[in-house]
């Protein structure tokens, strides 16, 4: 059995020992930029636990997991275009350090090199791993689509909010438990069991990022707090203080996020007070260990030796104890 | 045998049978517009082709057909960003007419739409015929990428140009023929063949593209002449002409491709007139002829009743005679 910090070393690797010199390097130099900017690197684990937990052959599971990991980077390098974001992990998007062309073009370059990743695996597991994947990439730009859709509506409802995250988040978690799992040998019912467990894990893990964006502690998380707040953005907190606010701070939180101007630190104060009265981090919490308990019991109806689910229990902890 | 009309009609049914309704509408009614738009459909009627090289059993080629169709339109939606285009086949583009969040996404979505498509056909063939897609696709977007540096450039050689048309338009006319004949059961040799042939074909398309574009007469061509000129692309006939032009014919080249201000009438006149001096018109010509005919050599040699490459002969004659 191989431990979550194994498994990271192992990606981690994986990724070092990529060919960086490929032309034109105009394509070629935002995806190495991208790639080596590193993240949690949650995806490619998720693929190499996936198959442990049915097989301990788990080479055959280092590609894909690359592969993956490739696809979520190509996301993020579009999205920061749609959404104009200038910092990625503290280095400028490529968008911004480049230009918009060259972060469409390498995106799309990006993607096709998962997909190459993605198909390494062997024949006889071939369709079924593509099947997941295919699947679970349209679903992922159906997420960013509705979280674009939410920038232009009023009124976003908490089951639409929760739609988007699954899309945009949770599949692509548990589609890479069950590409592993399929690698690993796992039958088609096990492997759905495995990416139903992920889906609910997927929930809690964005559920706590919303938290900590909001009520973490600064010195845990890194980045500064308040980020959704200041850019309105329509997250779970604000739906369900919206719902239950009385009048006056309904209109406080309906003038706020009307703008980015004004205050922006009296902004953020201002609206974790009112979310703070209205029992919201504590509802966020119980909703965020609701799902990872929902996620656990599924885990445990998966057929196999305990030990080998061990590491995901474990991960399963760490993400939504995490505190960055 | 089925003629090339025939393979015409099968694929727009194909397409008209798409389902169109798919949630969120921002996200595939892009998508829609596009593949609605239609275009010459070379490239699936080259997939069906291929098989039909080989094979009796055409309906598996028919989805795969299909995919690479929806790859070459994603590619015309994000090289019009790129290239800031507002017209493609006499409609708006995405970009245009919505805005360029929605063509990015529904690009995207778009593309992995074409690896389902794609990784529809049998499992005994997938690894093989996705090899040859994933491998095609990364060099069109290298071809894009070398397209966008000739603009940045002060000089291109005719075997630099020859590389871009190759990577941006030749490999795909080719690789669509291969993953026909993989489909149709071709062995590697056969199909590396197919796919030979199809390059020097598809070199030879581009180049009659560029012909028409600048040499084509107005009322077949279907658009204006002289869109190239206009925008200072660096084609093989600006090339060629600055390699062979005297001193002041160089200078004028040199001035009026430096700018896309002043009387664009008078600008495609003198640049056409210097053309016609050097014998570039004859020159490109005579590149179309020799690429066509090595391409039919090679098809010679493809180990199938010829019956099976009739249709192939005639597609090929048919675009190098186009005039539009």
């Amino acid at each position: 059995m191989k431990t979550i910090d194994e498994i990271r070393d192992l990606i981690g690797k994986a990724f070092d020992e990529q060919e960086q010199s490929f032309e034109p390097r105009e394509l070629y130099e935002p995806i190495a930029y991208t790639l080596k900017n590193g993240g949690k690197r949650l995806r490619p684990i998720l693929v190499m636990l996936g198959c442990q937990a049915f097989s301990d052959e788990m080479d055959e599971a280092v590609m894909p997991a690359v592969g993956i990991e490739m696809f979520h980077n190509f996301t993020l390098l579009h999205d920061d275009i749609m959404d104009k974001a200038f910092i990625r992990r503290n280095q400028p998007t490529v968008h911004i350090k480049w230009d918009v062309n060259r972060a469409i073009l390498s995106g799309d370059a990006l993607a096709i090199k998962a997909n190459v990743f993605i198909a390494s695996v062997r024949r006889e597991v071939l369709p079924e791993v593509l099947g997941v994947f295919n699947k679970t990439a349209l679903q992922v730009c159906e997420g960013q689509q509705y979280d674009l859709n939410f920038e232009m509506i009023n009124e976003v409802s908490e089951e639409e909010y929760l739609k988007m995250i699954s899309l945009k988040t949770a599949v692509l978690l548990a589609g890479s438990l069950k590409i592993g799992a399929l690698i690993g040998g796992a039958s088609t019912k096990q492997a759905d069991l495995l990416y139903s467990f992920g889906h609910d894990m997927g929930l809690a893990f964005q559920l706590q990022d919303d938290y900590l964006d909001t009520f973490g502690n600064v010195e845990n998380f890194g980045k500064s707090i308040g980020g959704d707040i200041k850019a309105n953005k329509k997250t779970i907190l604000l739906i369900k203080a919206l719902i239950q606010a009385d009048e006056k701070d309904k209109k406080k939180l309906d003038k706020w996020f009307s703008t980015k101007k004004g205050n922006q630190g009296k902004k953020i104060a201002e609206v974790i007070e009112i979310f703070k009265k209205l029992n919201i981090d504590t509802y966020i919490r119980k909703l965020v260990i609701d799902y990872s308990h929902k996620a656990l019991e599924t885990l445990e109806q998966i057929d196999v030796d305990p030990v080998r689910k061990e590491e995901l229990v474990k991960f399963t902890n760490q993400l939504i104890n995490r505190v960055s």
